[in-house]
């Protein structure tokens, strides 16, 4: 290979992070392999389907030629249908120039980064949370800063407090995923109006990651985005991904200011042109069409989320909140780690794969312990595991605990 | 809106470039809504099918259910066709190892840039070409330094010595489009062996944009990764948009040694989790499968090539090269601007599409001139044009710039 074996590579790569939950999955893979059932918990797919209605529509669009370049923000369509939405569900007063369609979620977070953060600007991020915040900061010279994510009253909940402490006058961006992951912590109504005052006084520009908006059980999920003084701060990342069973597809949206849509579709002029085409028409379906599979998927969800939760508060010395929303739970587990003596997760994680076959991430996926914590808690996603093996597993999970 | 208003965006938002090509688009579609004919000479897309074997190959992949995640890196088979496809073609010995999938052509150089570019490092970049180099070379603040592509005997070629003489102990990078936009030139065997030498002994690394490798009507592409000392050094931009008329799926890769795929598909990761699925299945059928609409389309971009070289060497003060790959041609317009009495390409290419309806590019739409740059020049894309439309599209051209 080269001379400057050390330094063929930018300085920023150093700092440039992923997802370790990664790493479950090869263990979960080497497991498999080696003959063992593997009880995949650790996954944030969907072994759903794709709605019908929403394959065939980007079907027809294929067939139809729309295989070519598309306007660099998406197609007027696809931007009006999610502009009606917001408005509909989040009393924004959206046009489609306040909608660039991306190829996922993700491409919300670099650009939000890219379009607002100086190196050296500090940046607000949930801990524990989704590891790419904390990367990406990161990889572009930026300073990230957590606040915590902690147990409350029936749930986990923001640290609001200790957020706003945490402000310095290098504090230019908030990024907020209510309806979290891997928590599943979501702000009431006070507390949203909390956070938009907090925003709006030290004038923070604000990423609002609402992956999981829809995927909801009960009650109805209300965005920062409606708060007072939030529509002109804030950028919403918007996916396709968990609401439609279309993970694979890479097909999201950021929503916000037109003069910010207007730079970031100019990134996506630099960085992909356009996002794929036909696909844009089985989003418009995804959007606009039926719901009858949607619908479906959800109660699917739903009756996993009962069944998880149940089970795993009969474990002795494992105790779980019963979450409104996403398709995470995350039990605390520290008395049932102590009880097997483990004080860590990683051989912990291990034995349990071994002995049980379930698969999990853990805390420590998502961010380093805030200071003066001391629980233990794991995250099972139920997403990718039908209700069948998930009372299986888990049993197994129990008899190894209780043994 | 908000109070900083001038500050609201990061510095480096600054150096965001774009397509200026898209402004010829936007005259073009106003001139057309006003109820004229347009000749659409200015695309870079195509008008031609993506053959039904693939539509299909990606149809039965969503039924399939390959609508969920992938791996970062892409799915296995298409990486090792793409592998295959290089060993064959480039002489190259790569495995699925040096394969990196991407949603499309273009994250191939943001990434590259990501991966090597340190904030003031020196890049060299083709001038005039393709105008996202210097954008993205900007954006991530390094700096961006033009190496000649000029008119040479019997087509445009590289100005390798004075790319050299541009060297600096800051050059870092090295952009190379071989078989060029826009003025289709390309390296002889001499001519790569030279920039493999100067690439080998200058230490950079070097990114190899072939995106029209494939599109080539006389003789063989060869690339510049087969020289000695090369394969360790560059990075190849591959994209199926313009072989397989597939520019709105957005599907492309990068390849390379392997340690630097590894940053690359973590870049992934971070940015995009993974391209789409089931559209790597249709990209598979396109390496693998019949080929009879590949070389159908082919055969249509030759026949237009052809007809266009000949009509636009027959106006008075045009003279054209006939190239041999892409899709592009490059006339020198310099006496015809002159006997129409134009020094400037915007009032010139604004009277052509009052007058004729002949939309195109102009030279200024690839980068700043050249110091001593004199001769004018037009790129006429003919690849989202059919041979009857291009044949009374010139015909007016002709007949505006001799009247």
């Amino acid at each position: 290979m080269m001379e400057k074996e050390n330094s063929i590579f930018a300085d920023r790569i150093k700092n440039l992070g992923t997802e370790t939950a990664f790493l479950v999955a090869a263990k979960a893979a080497a497991h498999a392999a080696a003959g063992n059932t593997v009880y995949p918990f650790h996954l944030g797919d969907l072994d759903l389907k794709t709605p019908e209605n929403i394959i065939e529509a980007t079907y027809r669009a294929m067939l139809a030629g729309k295989t070519g370049y598309n306007p660099n923000a998406g197609i007027p369509e696809l931007r009006q249908a999610l502009a009606d939405e917001f408005n509909k569900t989040r009393k924004t007063s959206y046009s489609l120039k306040n909608v660039s369609v991306q190829p996922g979620g993700k491409p919300v977070i670099a650009k939000f980064l890219r379009a607002f953060m100086n190196p050296g600007d500090e940046v607000l991020y949930p801990n524990p949370g989704f590891p790419i915040y904390e990367s990406l900061i990161r990889f572009h010279g930026g300073v990230a800063v957590p606040y915590g994510i902690v147990p409350s009253e029936g749930n986990y909940t923001f640290d609001i407090d200790g957020l706003e402490k945490s402000i310095t006058p290098r504090t230019q961006l908030l990024i907020v995923n209510d309806l979290h992951n891997p928590t599943s912590a979501e702000c009431s109504k006070e507390e949203r109006g909390k956070l938009a005052e907090i925003a709006v006084r030290h004038n923070l520009m604000v990423l609002l990651d609402e992956a999981y908006f829809d995927i909801r059980y009960e009650g109805r999920s209300a965005s920062l985005v409606s708060e007072s003084g939030m529509a002109e701060r804030s950028v919403i990342l918007y996916t396709f991904s968990k609401r439609f069973a279309m993970t694979g597809w890479r097909i999201g949206a950021a929503l916000g200011p037109e003069r910010v849509m207007d730079i970031i579709s100019t990134m996506n002029v630099n960085e992909e042109s356009c996002t794929n085409h036909f696909i844009q028409y089985g989003a418009l379906e995804a959007l606009t069409g039926d719901q009858e599979q949607v619908k479906e998927n959800l109660e699917i969800l739903r009756k996993r989320r009962d069944l998880c939760v149940e089970m795993l508060n009969s474990i002795t010395g494992v105790s779980c909140y019963r979450p409104h929303a996403t398709f995470y739970v995350y039990p605390d587990v520290s008395e049932a780690m102590y009880n097997k003596g483990f004080s860590e997760y990683e051989p912990f994680l291990d034995a349990v794969l071994k002995n049980t076959g379930v698969s999990m991430c853990a805390r420590t996926h998502f961010g380093s312990l805030l200071p003066g914590e001391t629980g233990k808690n794991l995250r099972l996603a139920y997403s990718g595991i039908d209700l069948s093996r998930i009372e299986e597993g888990l049993n197994r999970l129990k008899h190894y605990l209780e043994r």
